[in-house]
C-alpha cells in the first residue's frame, strides 16, 4: 500500500491495534476497548487473522474468534462481501475442471452481525430429563433482512443484475421471513432478476454450475459455509479478500482465510488475499479506486510473471514457477 | 426388487401409503395418520420423493416437506446415512477433476430428528421495535448427540476407522456441547481416529480433498448442506441413496434427491439412487445382504454396459452411451 500510495501521490496514516491471540497475550481480552475505539476513529480497518493453537483451550468468551465477532458487531458491519473470482492464470489451480470454473465471477453477500451468530437466547441449560443441552437461536427481523437485501440488489445492479437469495424456507420460519422480505425489497429493483434457492441446493449448484451465479445473498452461517465452498472454485482460500461494510462508519477488510497456524513461520503463506483485501478497502472504504487498481494490478502482474505460492500449485505442476521476487509496478 | 427376490428366493409384501403431494391431494394432509401407522407396522419404509410446484404455495404446515419431516420424527429415524461413493465408471461425470474424486468413499452420518429442524421455540413474533421476526432454535441434548455418535463410531469401525465430527464450536454453544459429547463417546472407541472440523472448513475440504474423509458425523442442517455438496463428487444427486435408522422399528430408505418436478414426465430421471436405496433397505433394514448385492450389482452392470441417464453425461460426451434397455442379471 505504501509503494502504491507513493505512485498515486496518496499518503496513509496507519495505526495498529491488537485483536485476537495477540490481544489476549497482551491484555487478556480478545478485543480490548482501546482497539475498538481506535477502529471507530479510523476511516477503514484492515484486519489480519486472529487465531492459533495456543488459544484454543481458553474459555469460549476469551477466544480469538470472539474478538473478531465483537469487532464486526461493534462496528455494525452487517454486509460481508466475498467475491469468488476465478483468475485466468489460476484456472488450473482448482480441484474443479477447467470448463466448470473458467470465467466464474460470484459475489457472495453475507449478513454478518445477525442470525445464529448473535441470536438470543443462547447457551447451556439442563432439560426436563436432567441432561445438559446446548442451544442457539437463528433469528432475523424484517429490518435486518431489508438492509442486507438493499446492499445485495444494489451490488447486483453493478454486476450482471442477477441475484440469488439463499435460505431454507422449506423448513425454517426464519428463512420464510427472509424470503418474504427479500422478495418485497426486490420490487424496488425490477431490473434485477431475483431467484430463490435452498441452501442445500446452493451448496450443490456452486460446485456443479458456478457460472450460473452472479450475486448471491444469504444469512450469516449459510454465507460462512457457502463462501468457503465457493473459495475452492478459485483454487485457494489464499486468494480471497472480503469487505464488511456498515451503514455508516468504517468497514473491515480482511482475507477470507484464517491465520493458518499449521504453516506459520514457513514463509509459504499466500499474501494475495491480504493484498486484495487492501484493494477492496481502497475501493469501498477510502474511495481511492486508482489505488485499488494498482494493488489488484500487482497481484495480476505477480501471477502473470509465473509466481505461485504453494497453495496454488497442484502436484507435478511446479516447474516453471518462479521463486524470486517480482518488482512492484 | 421383485426380480432380484425371485432369484434369491425371497418374497416381499409391499403395501403402498401416501405421503407428500399425493397425500395432500387425496386427504389434505402431507402425512395421513394411516400412512404413519402403515409405516410403523412395516419392517422397512422405501420412500420416493415428496414435492412439486403444485404444492409450493400451501401454508408451511401443509406442504409436502412437512410430511417427510413428520415421518422421520414419527419413526424416530435419528441416524441418516448418506454414502458418497465415486464409482469408477462415473469418475468423469463429476465437475471435479478425476484425480480429486477417484476412489472417494465418504459416509456422512447426519442427525435427522433434532437440531434446528425440530428445535423449540420456533415461529414468528413482533419485536420491541414493532417489526416481525422469524426464529428457530438449534438445540441438542447430550443423549441426542450420544446416540448419533455411537452410530457413527460403529460405522467408522466397519470402514477405515476414521471419524470426522463437523460443527461450528468456535461460534455456537450447541456445537460446543456436540464436540464435547462426541469426544467423550469416542473414549469407548479408542480404535477409531476422531477429528473435529468446523463446518465452513468441511464444506471446503469436501471439495478440495474428498479422499481425506472416511466417516463424517454432523447435525441436521450441516448434514443437509454437506451431503448435497458431497453428492457433486459422485457426478449426480441421481446416484445417491440414503438410509435413516431408528433405535428400534422400521428405517426409512430414500434417494437423497427430491422429486425433480422440472424433469417430470420426460422419462429421463435417473433411477439408480432409488435402486441403491432399496439395496440399503435390504442390507440395513431387512437383513438380506444377498439381495442388496444383487441390486447394487444391477446398477454396476447397467453402468458397465454403458447406460447413462442425462444427469450423468457431460456435454460432448454422449457418444457411446447406450439408450436401449439392459437385461436384469
Ligand atoms: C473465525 C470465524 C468466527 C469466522 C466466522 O465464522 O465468521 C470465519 O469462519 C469467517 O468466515 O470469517
Ligand atoms: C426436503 C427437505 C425437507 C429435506 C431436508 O432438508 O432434510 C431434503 O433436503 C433432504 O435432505 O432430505
Amino acid at each position: 500500500m505504501r509503494a502504491a500510495g507513493e505512485r498515486e501521490g496518496e499518503g496513509f496514516e496507519v495505526t495498529e491495534g491488537l485483536i485476537g491471540g495477540a490481544a489476549i497475550d497482551a491484555t487478556g481480552q480478545p478485543l480490548p476497548a482501546e482497539t475498538l475505539k481506535l477502529c471507530r476513529d479510523s476511516d477503514a480497518v484492515l484486519l489480519a487473522a486472529i487465531g492459533g493453537y495456543k488459544w484454543d483451550t481458553l474459555a469460549p468468551e476469551l477466544r480469538p474468534e470472539r474478538g473478531l465477532l465483537s469487532l464486526r458487531e461493534g462496528l455494525q458491519c452487517f454486509a460481508n462481501l466475498r467475491p469468488a473470482t476465478v483468475l485466468p492464470q489460476l484456472v488450473d489451480a482448482s480441484s474443479l475442471k477447467r470448463e466448470v470454473v473458467e470465467g466464474v465471477d460470484i459475489m457472495i453477500v453475507r449478513e454478518l452481525v445477525g442470525g445464529i451468530y448473535f441470536g438470543q437466547p443462547r447457551g447451556f441449560r439442563t432439560n426436563d430429563a436432567g441432561e445438559r443441552v446446548g442451544f442457539n437461536t437463528m433469528i432475523y427481523s424484517e429490518s435486518e433482512v431489508e438492509r442486507i437485501a438493499h446492499v445485495a440488489f444494489k451490488l447486483a445492479r453493478k454486476r450482471k443484475s442477477r441475484l440469488t437469495s439463499v435460505e431454507k424456507s422449506n423448513v425454517l420460519e426464519v428463512s420464510m421471513l427472509w424470503k418474504e422480505v427479500v422478495t418485497r425489497v426486490g420490487q424496488a429493483y425490477p431490473d434485477v432478476a431475483l431467484s430463490h434457492m435452498y441452501v442445500d441446493n446452493a451448496a450443490m449448484q456452486v460446485i456443479r454450475n458456478p457460472r450460473s451465479f452472479d450475486t448471491l445473498v444469504t444469512g450469516n452461517i449459510f454465507g460462512d459455509i457457502l463462501s468457503d465452498a465457493a473459495s475452492m472454485l478459485t483454487g485457494s482460500l489464499g486468494m480471497l479478500p472480503s469487505a464488511s461494510i456498515a451503514e455508516s462508519g468504517p468497514g473491515i477488510y480482511e482475507p477470507v482465510h484464517g491465520s493458518a497456524p499449521d504453516i506459520a513461520g514457513q514463509d509459504i503463506a499466500n499474501p494475495m488475499a491480504m493484498v486484495l483485501s487492501a484493494a477492496m478497502m481502497c475501493r469501498y472504504g477510502l474511495d481511492l479506486p486508482g489505488m485499488a487498481e494498482r494493488l489488484e494490478g500487482a497481484v495480476t502482474a505477480a501471477l502473470d510473471a509465473g509466481y505461485r505460492t504453494k497453495d496454488l500449485m497442484s502436484e507435478g505442476k511446479r516447474e516453471g514457477i518462479r521463486k524470486d521476487h517480482v518488482e512492484f509496478q
